[in-house]
């Protein structure tokens, strides 16, 4: 049996050390577990009028591996003092009915900067 | 002389209880004072590698006028113990360099909700 975990990034930026970072999560997984990378860019924002007519295709998208995974692991930036609007977003689109996809689910959180004090405001 | 407030809202559905408040607080708005409001639909989600390269017109104009504005009126729902992804989306393009707008400015934070906590946590 394998472990399936998701992850995703909280930053779009195409060399960002978070994006390197969760890839580098993946060439480590251990055997008996898989590290899907999900990217955010497709997750439009938040929009209760569009959610009430269904889940956009990419967003419903996103909900179904969140359901089929066993884990989330999110890594994020830091962006004042808090986890990006990006990846806010996501965990909006995630956490709505029905059956809200990352409900009761683990969750593993990590960051990455250039920084000293290494994301730990938003974690 | 008048005193300028950029109002925006959390919240992009329609009929949303955070965008009445918005509308209400501007017919509230005192002899001296004016309240613009600006519509976050636009705002795309933050990268970094397209800030690089210069922010996009929307982000531009949004910058703008906060930069013109005296002082923010931000509405907000309450998602997930927090501010909307919208809102800290648009806020942290509001908080780049150079000269970052929103530094120093006065901002105001109002909630709407039909819940009896009335967005706190958000707050």
């Amino acid at each position: 049996m394998t472990i399936k975990i998701l992850g995703f990034a909280g930053s779009l930026r195409k060399a960002s050390y978070n994006r390197a970072t969760l890839r580098a999560a993946q060439g480590l997984t251990p055997e008996g577990a898989s590290l899907e990378i999900y990217d955010l860019a497709s997750i439009p924002l938040y929009n209760d009028d569009i959610r009430e007519k269904g889940y956009p295709p990419e967003v419903q998208d996103f909900r179904d591996k969140i359901a089929a995974a066993d884990a989330i692991l999110m890594v994020t930036p830091e962006y004042n003092y808090s986890i990006s609007g990006i990846l806010k977003n996501a965990i909006d689109w995630a956490s709505r009915p029905p059956g809200p996809p990352l409900a009761k689910k683990p969750v593993g959180i990590m960051g990455a900067t250039q920084g000293l004090w290494g994301t730990v405001k938003a974690q």
